[in-house]
């Protein structure tokens, strides 16, 4: 009986594999560079080399693999194993990365949206622990999203499900990557809050924040050490983001938000932002049931989820 | 076999009751005064009353009947038949309304919320049949919604789930009745379409709608007849609906949006201005699968929602 799980977690940048047990542990790793520009081919032949190299380190036969997780950004079909289009990543148009994974491999693939497989992860080893019903949010450059119903991860008929960062708060607000305005995604991002940080300072804000070009890990680190305009842009992503939690808790009674990405090292200075807008803008009964929580698992979240949600499409719940 | 179903609507003006054939159609029809200022054991003697109305109409025995579903507004814990607060119901303060009629019926009560009971009856016998994934948005005092997924109303671990009316569009906007600033509500419900036209007109913008009291039906008549505040103010409600409709495409990837109450009237007028906006905010792939309809049962949604949803908590799909 295989009793393995591979999962794999593919951005832009770097692309990381694991070998994953059956109590959702990683027991073995590899990563590498994208290298994106190389094209979709010669990056399934990566993905494949990461394959082999975890099985190797762990001396564990093929065979005793019961499937693989891949994890990709962008809009894709899930159903079919194709990413619809990579924004970073040219020539991933209606690429069928599950088929040619599987051919490279031997072992059968399942696609998933990066934030669901994220999601997934957390759901099933991480903060979302011991719950039926939850929503994540991975702040980076953009904002994306995963929601759980009732033990399921919500995928819709088109695979489109989950897009909070695409949520308008701001009616008429801020032009968003998407297209669009408004979008919390446009105000509550990581790149968000750099830009409206350097758009403050651009007015003549005063911060001890000098240096031109900001992360936003700096932007965090000074308010930390008290900066007033540092501490405002901080308490207004929160500020985005609890309306958001709000909006969910309004709307699907989730018992957990769960946030993820490097902004969360914040802490408490981001949640409790987060925890204020929300109670303010909850209703009573699911504002109280909703916890708002940091994310535990960091980036082997997606790893593990990729894994997991493979698990669940061949119908399994563990192995 | 019992084979028929009893629907009851209890509003804060009227109360309905309908016996519901297997076929999910309304065979008798029962209605009076809600008179809720005489508390709510008068009313359970009425909605009793009401029921044996139903059942004398067609001769049928009570032993043919399998359930009765009660579709009631306010915050309400459906799993235990328990209305926790009716706004404008005084002395409904964690009624047992369930226990209450079952006592005099002899027949099983479930409860559902009111929107929840629309949604349902849209989706099995009117807008939303055949469809697996929709929202229902109620447009009259407030904005009422319901959620389905997977061919499941979304009740959520408290049973508030759905509450689209209360999702911010604006953020730090107008003062919603749930305390709340910038909910969908407080924009697009019939309420506030009014609100913003007798606000506009008051501010000097030129109307041929002169009547000091206005209601949402005039203003829709006008804006048919040309006048431009009117035309303005209804496709403003649209923009706003459209928008969130556009944002329930993004995070559930719902195929049917549909919409009820008297406003629908508005036909084209208003339905156009919400499928621009919604065109405008949604992503492509749930966006285009997204249909915006009207409502096409009226009232009687909430009547044969409310005894399938009775039928649903016993674990059937159909008598």
């Amino acid at each position: 009986m295989p009793s393995f799980l591979i999962g794999i977690d593919l951005g832009g940048t770097n692309l990381r594999c694991a070998l994953v047990d059956e109590n959702q542990k990683i027991i073995a790793r590899y990563e590498t560079d994208t290298r994106a520009e190389q094209g979709p081919d010669a990056i399934v032949e990566r993905l494949a080399t990461g394959v082999e190299d975890v099985l190797r380190q762990k001396v564990v036969d093929r065979n005793d693999v019961l499937v693989i997780g891949l994890a990709a950004p962008g809009p894709l079909d899930g159903r079919n194993g194709i990413v619809l289009k990579a924004p970073n990543m040219p020539g991933w148009e209606n690429y069928p990365v599950a088929e040619k994974l599987r051919a490279k491999t031997g072992l059968r693939v399942f696609l998933e949206n990066d934030a669901n497989a994220a999601g997934w992860g957390e759901y099933v080893a991480g903060a979302g622990r011991g719950c039926e019903n939850m929503v994540l949010m991975t702040l980076g450059t953009g904002v994306g999203g995963a929601i759980i119903i009732n033990g399921q991860m919500l995928h819709g008929p088109d695979w489109t499900a989950g897009e909070i960062g695409h949520v308008v708060v701001v009616d008429g607000g801020r032009v968003c990557g998407c297209g669009g305005k408004g979008c919390l995604e446009a105000y509550a991002s990581a790149t968000a809050t750099v830009r409206r940080f350097t758009e403050a300072r651009k007015q003549g804000w005063q911060t001890s924040l000098n240096k031109e070009i900001v992360t936003c890990a700096d932007i965090f680190d000074t308010a930390k050490g008290g900066d007033n305009l540092a501490k405002h842009i901080v308490a207004e992503t929160g500020r985005y983001l609890g309306l958001m939690a709000a909006n969910m808790a309004n709307l699907l009674n989730s018992e957990r938000c769960i946030f993820s990405g490097g902004m969360i090292k914040g802490g408490d200075l981001l949640f409790d932002a987060i925890r204020k807008a929300c109670a303010e803008h909850a209703f009573p009964a699911p504002g109280k049931r909703l916890e708002i929580l940091p994310a535990q698992l960091g980036s082997d979240a997606g790893l593990i989820g990729a894994a997991g949600c493979a698990l669940v499409a061949l119908g399994c719940k563990s192995i």
